[in-house]
């Protein structure tokens, strides 16, 4: 169920006081602190950790998520993630990984033998009958996987149904879904998601490949105006559905030129967008309409949806994962709707790779990956959570800020994450 | 308006009883604190922050000055110096420049456009009437460009004239400048300073090209015999000149050799520097004559002059421009007079190289910066300003710190300074 | 003289109560405290410093030892060991060493002439009559030179016989020893003394190159029964000998083979060590039959001594020096009896580089530097020595860890350590 009008109106009032203020802010004074605190993501919440391909059977992965060291195993056809370091002297299993049964990793040291699916110690070879069988163990992580992704839980609670924690359709058993080979990123999972939602952050685009030369409408940022923003953002709290909110393009304002105003001897001078330049008003207006079925929507705990990107059919997602306080690992994936197998095969192996992932992850979210690491310095090192200035459109910033202090299950704890327990 | 000599005694006398004492000095007795405290620079004052010919017209250029990180900007041919960081979210304009007027940068991110001259927000290109227009600002600086350097006044305060913050002569009209090509060393502005001035640093030109098979006399240090000091030392603190002193080699007494005592059985030993082995006195002293006109100077904050270096007419400039508390910016400019327009353009292009470039940066200076580096490790992790043991030479080392430390303008501080404000 | 069995007794029984203890150990409950804080090594002890080789006359080699950096010197014959760091400004002698007499060092900044013998400063060049003559020194450390290899005392006390602090029979005359290169390993001291003496680490060496393949006995570790291990282990506290102790093989237990035990659906699995697989119970006891002479100990600070490996009549002594925390130095040294001079010089030059340094140090140790490595983040930055969970063999390892904490002369602080003084 979406949030009511009245609320949404009151929600927005609680954060513009927020904006298009000069001075500093306060530190005490900020609604959205868990935001502030989730330096290391937020806990209890499925996160990918890998692509199918990555995991071949008889193989493991080492992964690190919310700073927990982990290792990924597929066994017998199973699926496993379990905590890489063991009990005994702590040293990492992925070093030299051992695998006697398909239920089983033997530390490479002293041959300390672990359950894959509970952590449980079963024995340790070269010491029969150890009494700390049965009762020493390593943590284990819920593991699932869908579409092309391997999943893992990252909590200390009853996991709730992936479905909640993904963004809405991308489970949808006739959604085609190609994977393009995951990076990091040198910048905090929060400001991925920020660059992602940003109203303003267009104006980035019109340095990435795929709009230098194209008809595509790349703006100075596509702003939606004040009296209209409350209808534009829809947010979602349907239980046990993704929580998260959407802005939906009609709304939008495109602003393909602006003005920098004169100022005593200096005349004032126009500035337009380099697609925008020798193009009339109707030829603007058609490229607009083009593409104005577009919607860009943030979910928890970290996922991003861009519907009707780069082209109507395909539907973009993306997740910024936490892998440390200074990276993240960087999810894409393009979707369309598939009627057959084999049309979903196509989309998997060759028209997902032409018609998605070389205009939309090798021409375009190159630019967002630039403004995640501008961001990086100012957030990590100088305070940029309470010297920053907040304008106007950054009130959709700040509204999911609060949305997601309010929301989240929990905060991953800067201390001990690396122990692999809360 | 030069010190009078009974206040140079008392100023000597006052220094004097921190030299030659085997102990640790305690930390609270130093009377030269300010200096220790000084690691990033002495604020409010003009600092050389690139050449002229690293600033084309339309270019910019980043540097970071005392800890803080700015922009050099060369537009509708002014000059500007600007914060290398957007108010609104901390980004560095550098990553991505977009001058849209001669007058204005526009941050590659928001579309946040500032005035270079003020730092005001004129607008923002994708939020038309943006209410912190007018009131955000980022920091500008004062920038002057002289003498083919780029000057930039780091401070609170009104900047005084360039001429009080450079060495003596060096803006004269006639004075002709050859600029080298400035680097990066790894050692703290301070070291450089104080290893610039050092009198008993000589010895480490032994194994300098430009000395090594040549008559120039390089000694075991040109130490003012103590009784000669007061006389040598000249302070000037004219106002609105530059403050500093100078030391006149014609009280140097030049040691070419020297003695290692006999110990037990151990003989006497004998060391002649490589450069007077096999010359008679005669010789050595035709060597010196050659070389008397020489006189070392240092001005605040970091200028270096070194009168009749490498060859009577020609005088040596250098700065030692704090970037971090580990690295500063080395300066080198060689100067003669020029008494046409013509020999100033035959001395910036060809002379100045061959006669001064060669000998002195790719010759000479290379040992000081060996020395500087070989000094960071003690003074910069191992507490070195209280571990130190002087000895007697190093009496003008500490006149220069107490001088520093009672006419330094301000002291940069250690936190905040990358911030950009103090 | 041995420690007597009831001593024994009871020294067990005080330590088996901290294995095989699922729980989290108490911080403040640990009877081995000094071990935990010998992060940077035992103080007061011999420690080899660099192959005699390493060295030749008139050159010098610098060496981080316990944190500290000095310089080794040989000149005139003699051995030498100096505070690698000018007491005047701290700059580090060893950037451009200057011997102007075999008995001194001069400093290359101002040249501060030191004793060798004695660290006293025993002039300065150019400062003829410098009061601190005779007054400022450095720091010197007492030195030796065995057996091929150059050991340097590093503490305070009058240093007892280097006999004293290398493990038994390395120092006898007839002894002939081989040195391989040492080289440093990122992991610190003490986990490479509880590695090289661990009965459970057995199991990372069927991956050594010199065990694959041949019939070289790897177990999954050769653990000593409870019930047998107070007899095998020898407690060594003889006046003045090295203190330290030691397991004979012959009451060890080979462990080959081993069966993950069934659970629920999942049968149990036998596992067999790769060199053992296909082999009879007899081929197996005729393969222990061969290696069965081995005995492996450890003494004090750091040297670990198994006689009988790779064959019967080859001894390997190994030494774990500290450098830093994170970092040892790993000196490998091969010994045999040699009856004559010839067959000592043999033993030195190519017989031991082929039945020893081949085999032992690039076909078998190269696992331990693994295994020791792999340690280090456990140890170093996740609070290992707390957070371990030790099993029945580590029996041993906390015998040590109790007995070097009672018996240590010294733990080198971890403040000022980099001082050169304690």
């Amino acid at each position: 169920m979406a949030v009511a009008k009245s609320s949404r109106r009151k929600r927005e009032e609680e954060v513009t006081k927020f904006v298009d203020r000069p001075g500093r802010t306060r530190k005490r004074a900020l609604p959205w602190q868990r935001w502030i605190d989730a330096e290391l993501g937020f806990r209890n919440y499925w996160y990918p950790a890998a692509l199918s391909r990555q995991l071949t059977e008889g193989g493991c992965r080492p992964v690190t998520l919310l700073g927990e060291e982990l290792l990924l195993v597929r066994n017998g056809g199973r699926l496993y993630a379990i905590e890489d370091r063991c009990a005994h002297r702590g040293v990492r299993f992925s070093k030299r990984p051992l695998f006697y049964t398909p239920h089983t990793i033997t530390c490479w040291y002293h041959t300390f033998t672990y359950n894959l699916d509970d952590g449980k110690l079963r024995c340790v070879l070269n010491e029969p009958g150890c009494p700390l069988a049965g009762k020493l163990g390593v943590r284990t992580y819920p593991i699932e996987e869908r579409k092309g992704l391997v999943f893992v839980f990252v909590g200390d609670i009853d996991p709730p149904p992936l479905k909640c924690d993904t963004p809405p359709g991308f489970l949808d058993d006739d959604l085609a879904i190609h994977c393009a080979e995951p990076f990091e990123v040198k910048a905090n999972w929060r400001l991925a998601c920020e660059n992602g939602f940003d109203p303003g952050h267009h104006f980035i685009h019109n340095w990435s490949p795929m709009v230098v030369g194209t008809d595509y409408p790349i703006t100075m940022g596509y702003v939606s105006k004040p009296e209209r923003r409350r209808e534009a953002m829809e947010f979602s709290l349907d239980e046990p559905g993704p929580k998260g909110f959407e802005r939906k393009s009609e709304s939008w304002e495109m602003i393909f030129d602006s003005t920098i105003p004169a100022r005593g001897a200096e005349p004032a001078v126009k500035v337009t967008v380099p697609g925008a330049q020798g193009k009339t008003p109707e030829q603007l207006q058609a490229m607009v309409s083009a593409a104005v079925a577009t919607s860009v929507g943030l979910w928890l705990p970290c996922g991003l949806r861009v519907a009707g990107f780069p082209t109507p059919d395909i539907t973009h997602y993306e997740w910024y994962v936490p892998k440390d306080e200074n990276t993240h690992l960087y999810f894409q994936c393009g979707a369309r709707r598939a009627e057959s197998e084999e049309a979903r095969e196509r989309w998997i192996s060759q028209e997902g790779h032409a018609a998605w992932e070389i205009p939309a992850v090798q021409g375009f979210t190159t630019e967002d990956r630039f403004a995640r690491e501008g961001l990086q310095t100012f957030y990590g090192h100088e305070d940029g959570w309470h010297r920053e200035h907040l304008y106007g459109p950054d009130v959709e910033i700040v509204l999911w800020r609060k949305f997601a202090s309010e929301q989240a299950r929990g905060v991953q704890p800067r201390n001990g994450a690396r122990s692999g327990a809360p």
